[in-house]
């Protein structure tokens, strides 16, 4: 696929894998409306006060039928918006050609590679002479990081005109982004200078990307400021654990079509995103084994009635993998020998870390049996017996089926445009400084209220009598910060 | 897709959708392999002696890779083999064009039209001008209904000339059933008497072929002996239950994303594969209401904890709909205008007259809008809210999915492995007469047996004292006919 | 406790441990009636044509407050009652208390001794000198073991003057029995054939019981008709799973007050109890392991994600071990030895020889303590380390809580009622021979419809073309006879 | 019961019910031990240094068999300990005899009223001439609130004379408390004062005593340090949730015997309280609503399956009402008149006022039944119909069972004794203001550790350069404040 930026008839520039199924995306964006409470709420709410007029909205984040939803929420609001998606095989081609075609600048495909990954995260952050966005929906932090890393080569080579040296690493993924931004540099030696001076914030959508950001806090580096969405209530605790629970059986099941009854499946972490996981394993009929390091986690699990060890204890004898653990090295490629023939190894974390995909790619003899895109068997030399490794190691839920279903990612989303309007809103303000912020609890509860009513439920009202006596006000927030829901 | 049959280099006929599937087909096959202990043991303890040698078999059987690895265990035992699908939308491409090369013939590909289907039935019965099969495998019984048809047409034909007439039926593929037997008595009045003749018995996989069996049976029409397969426990305890468990959320999943967790989801009908339904909705999180005219069943959906009432109480707070009762008429079309906008309706059951698909399709002014294949939504003109129904009403996780999973079906295909011997190796003891027979509890036990090994499981063995205390064999079979699992 | 019968003020007789929890005992039994439905709706229907109008009923079945309510049920219906309790620990001595003050003749406290209990089932089959009952309701089939037996000694005696001699066997109950035949012999010499000549037969409530009619069925011993209660669907698929998730962690909290969450759990025996018992612990969040003999049962345990072992595999690392087989010999003195300290026995079965209680209560040096009734400490002398046995050995669901509930035991109970109408509605048609029968399945059908009422649920309505299509009436019954629910 | 101190043969005081129950109470003891590895654990790492000693631990909290393991951890670590309960139900008394007898001066039976409730708390308080405790160990805050409004009394009557007037209260408990105080000051006007003066501070274990002292250090008028205990992870988590699911169905059964399969369940609140006490009913095969304020809680229910109405929503059908809410007027005596005849109402809170037991004795006409202790029917004289509340509309896991059983205890109670060793061992380091605060989560994370081996669990030690590629140190702690779990 030559990285040439292709143009619609309205003007607006793209690069999508087909956009002949426009049409069919058009049609699933339709379902996914109906299944996305929150989203159309925030259409109907704040549309006609056009909150985002004048905003240029650059989202990194993988192009589903869902996030289609969330650019037109977010174009319905008066925001320009360009897109790339934050995951190699994340994207839904369809999605990306209706929203191509329809509502905003889109430059994703599924199964790009990391070249074409980080071409398409540079246009989207492309605005043209006049400089970069206004705001930056964030999943996992790239296009962050890119602009930090911009930034930081930009000072050095202003200081004493060093450029960036890709081989100055072993990663590489980052061997790429030097390499993007040293050539950036001969053209612009101010490209990213004039990005971060123009940038209101970021929202941010996943455990791996906040931590980033937390770091950078906690170094005095962070460029502006930030909202961590993913420790909204409504986002860690529905997203995570929900979303999982119904997004890592869907993988499973379209990548091999196995039967989970009656097979023993290790996770590795029981965090939120374990949680999800080993509950849908355990209630498709799988005994489940848990690999924990803390304790806490550990005796959760137990009281679950998972049993809780090392991967080495259970490494002969399980059937299915799963990491879940935002670490790296979890799974080794000399674990990987010991496993049974045709065991299923799969990450639904961000990185392909988690899983020694390194290792096995390199491993001398190694042959890889591709059965359908995705869904790889790698066979070893010494046994010629087989692993089946889904989605390259990288997150099993979207590469190998679509991600969390729509219901659960309009709670997401709706953080996401809440964040981004409140970024917005203050822009002049001084509110936000640039540090790490978590969107405030009656927020989060708004976020729950809204999707509430498709699934029939009835809230009870507090009296103002009972109010104080717990000490909440009667419209909420009704639990303290600390509340671990 | 002309109706034409094909031949294989190695002279074999056969009808599939696109030959070079076959290499996908084959490494799918392979991973199923090791999902089929039941089957891969029959090879090995069977294979050596041959005993289908001289056996033709023709199977009209879904005809997906865990068929795949049926039919290539009836070739390792020595059959030629025949196959055409059961159901127009069942048939994996894949799966087909790597039995069309390398093993059998096959007459099947997903999307079949009526009239193509019933041409695929006859082309799997057509063993040239020397008869019929010797064995029959039947999921659904219409090849044996066909022969039955053909048979009864002749009788009347030889005895006063008189011509099947298709316009004596309002039932469309009826309509088709007779049109193929009037064309056939023209060339060969004889061709299904031949048949009937050669037949050395069927054996029948599921509720509703079983059904028809024990009808015939009754009616003393039944013409050659028959084994029902489907209550052997190893199968209808575990494909309906265990299979539909896994199959149904997948069939929702691919065919439109939903989440399950939050719903209200109506199960009609709460035998096996209601059970099976109703454990996996529940166990996504969604809110369960069971319809059922049995009271027995009825209590056990209480005990539960699942609602029980009729469709008209639900009908207009339920996101999902699916019908398990194997009757007809459990959703009409009166039924679906009261839905709630897209919601889902669907089958698992074998025949399109569960759901009113009749009624849906010539509702004046309906408008059908196919998502993608298998999904469509339908829009009532005076509401212009529309439903979304899963593969046109029939066998929705064949349809929509991939149906059970290799390991549950390999206990239900080693059960007709075990019937097909059966039936070979009697065929002129006289055992079996024109009649309905269920395999022996010592062999349902042994197909159980053949698939714990694979799941790490260590059975307990009786002592000759406490067998004899219980008075059973100490190698069983240790159940007495009716118990009830 | 010296065994003299009792008298009330009406003339009566009765032994109960204390009469003045008759007001406490009436209590419960009002609050049980409501749960009861089955039979209070017995009443309505049949109450005003008084069925049993001179008819003798003896029952031996655990005297609990939903006997009480059985009990008031036959008395409803015109029957004379007489009772004792099938186990030595099972009665519930406020229920005793009202029953024998109000209602029937009843020989039951908690805490019998062996001789204590075969007293009380002589004088419930004591009659005074017209004979014995005209029915039996037997739970275990003890009473009708009684009969046998003296109906046996006494042809023995007519022919040679033989008596029964104790010292003839080692079981220590046999010997009891002998004892009491044989003393009884030198009284009466026609006692048990007074009493087997009156009876018109014995309806029989559980397996093992049943077990034991079938094997005088086979032998030609059974010398009177017999319906099994146990095999209705609404008794076995319901007392047997439903009660025992219910009852068994009952049991297991009254007695240890052990947390189940994080246990390693040994079912042994995976039926309908066994189901019942692994499917509580794991929901309590124990991690269960399953014992099994019978492949088929093995395999379910599989598909639920269970783990399947020998005892020997996980007699070291389990917390909690329940027997539930029926069988004998199934954990050992020698077993026990190899547990971990305060290790949790227990037998949710009726005899006491599924946990080798006579070799525990033999081995050298080991030292009892009892916490409290029904919950001993074994102590063994080697390693000081102990292990908890509940109610010696026995049915630990009715000696340490109060057995199923009785929203269940009317399913249960309601079937006794319609078997003990049927057997002497019949006395004199012949339509009973002196074999086992089963109820018919509309009978088990219309104990299930008496149930669901209460539950708000509603059953739905079979149309005529519907019950057509599958062949069945419309108003039931719905399934074949072999249907395993 | 006269209200007078004993005194054991060693000199120590006490007043409990039965001092021949201490064999008894020994024996459950001993086996609780084998179930509370976190303290038994602090025996054996704290026991050698005696870090209590000298200190006097005054405690208010349920004198149960769990409670004397913790009573004894603090006097093996070198405490003198004087204890009362801090509910009139709640007190086991083989527990509190065998600790009477033992180890500690213990003021506590089950059955108190509420005046001889509050003359136990004075005696637990009373340390003699020399003034009061050192450090107090506190359930709801009793203790504290009575010192507390002790110095604010003894203030008011330096200041002006003025004494405490318990008629200037409508609430019956406060009339108590002040006409204690009152009494008191006569003979020592400075009594709480040199208490409040020893103090070094408080560990409080629940929600309801932890919102008290927030309100105090809001207030300014909190006295001394005070630790949360309440929320650690170890406690709110686990406690609330997996002892809840334990200890409600236990206390259900207990007192009513009710099956909870089929049943319709009200459980009012979402916390971790009402998770667990959903979790037990739906595990149980009830159908279970909830009731909740706060939409996220009320979202987290919808994703567990469960139904989200309103108490009047649901009043006239379900079969059991469990409030968990910590708030007040939950179910009022109008919607206990609409329920159903003998429908289940219970508290599993720790104040009586959730359920409206006020209006409900008050309710003319109204009828109270006592089925046994802690179970009363209740008939309203309009309908002749009634409802069964639970101990009396308190904690009805520990009224009508035993409360949360052993192995949750032992998580709750290591918390306790490390926030009393913290708060000894810095007592005069300045390291606690008059605050609240909550224990480090490294401790937390240990507690955890303290009980994974018990359960065989074995945990993942993180590598130096997994640590620091998720910036946590190697030994913990692993999670940011925040984290939720």
């Amino acid at each position: 696929m030559a990285l040439l930026v292709e143009t619609t008839t309205s003007g607006r520039e793209y690069k999508v894998k087909d956009m002949s199924q426009a049409d069919f995306g058009r049609l699933e964006i339709e379902l996914a409306e109906v299944e996305m409470p929150g989203l159309m709420s925030c259409r109907t709410e704040f549309g006609p006060s056009q909150p985002f007029k004048g905003a240029r909205i650059t989202g990194s984040l993988h192009m589903t039928i869902q996030t289609a939803v969330l650019i037109e929420t977010l174009t319905a609001l008066g925001a320009e918006v360009r897109w790339c998606s934050c995951n190699i095989f994340s994207t839904q081609d369809h999605a990306a050609a209706a929203i191509a075609r329809d509502s905003a600048a889109v430059f994703a495909w599924k199964g790009e590679t990391l070249q074409e990954y980080w071409w398409c995260s540079e246009r989207a952050l492309d605005w043209g002479p006049t400089g970069g966005p206004d705001l930056i929906v964030d999943d996992g932090g790239d296009v962050t990081l890119l602009i930090h890393e911009g930034v930081k080569a930009e000072e050095l080579y202003e200081k004493n005109g060093q450029l960036p040296d890709p081989s100055s690493t072993d990663n590489a993924e980052f061997q790429i982004i030097l390499t993007i931004i040293r050539d950036g540099l001969k053209t612009d030696p101010k490209r990213y200078h004039k990005m971060k001076d123009r940038i209101v914030g970021v929202s941010e959508e996943t455990t791996t990307g906040v931590k980033r950001l937390y770091q950078m806090q906690a170094n005095g580096t962070l460029l502006f400021p930030a909202i961590n969405v993913n420790d909204s209530v409504t986002k860690s605790k529905f997203d995570n654990l929900y979303g999982c629970r119904h997004s890592l059986p869907d993988g499973l099941m379209r990548a091999t079509d196995v039967m989970i009854a009656g097979k023993i499946a290790v996770v590795c972490g029981y965090g939120d995103v374990g949680k999800g996981c080993a509950a849908a394993l355990k209630q498709g009929g799988a005994r489940v084994i848990v690999t924990e390091i803390d304790p806490i986690c550990a005796l959760q699990a137990l009281m679950e009635g998972l049993q809780v060890l090392t991967l080495e204890d259970a490494i002969s004898e399980a059937d299915i993998f799963v990491t879940t653990t935002g670490n790296k090295d979890i799974i080794m490629v000399s674990d990987m020998k010991k496993m049974k023939n045709n065991a299923i190894v799969c990450n639904i974390g961000h990185f392909d870390n988690e899983i020694d995909m390194h290792g096995l790619e390199t491993y001398p003899g190694v042959k890889r049996i591709t059965i359908k895109p995705q869904t790889d068997r790698w066979v070893f030399p010494e046994t010629n017996s087989g692993i089946i490794v889904l989605a390259e190691g990288r997150l099993m839920n979207l590469g190998c089926a679509t991600g969390h279903p729509s219901f659960v990612m309009s709670c997401s989303f709706t953080n996401q445009v809440i964040a981004q309007i409140e970024l917005w809103k203050e822009k002049t303000s001084g509110k936000y400084e640039k540090k790490v912020y978590v969107l405030p609890k009656h927020l989060d509860e708004k976020v729950a209220a809204l999707h509430l009513g498709q699934l029939g439920a009835r809230l009870t009202k507090l009296s103002k009598d009972q109010a104080d006596y717990i000490s909440v006000p009667v419209e909420g927030p009704y639990k303290p910060a600390h509340y671990r829901y």
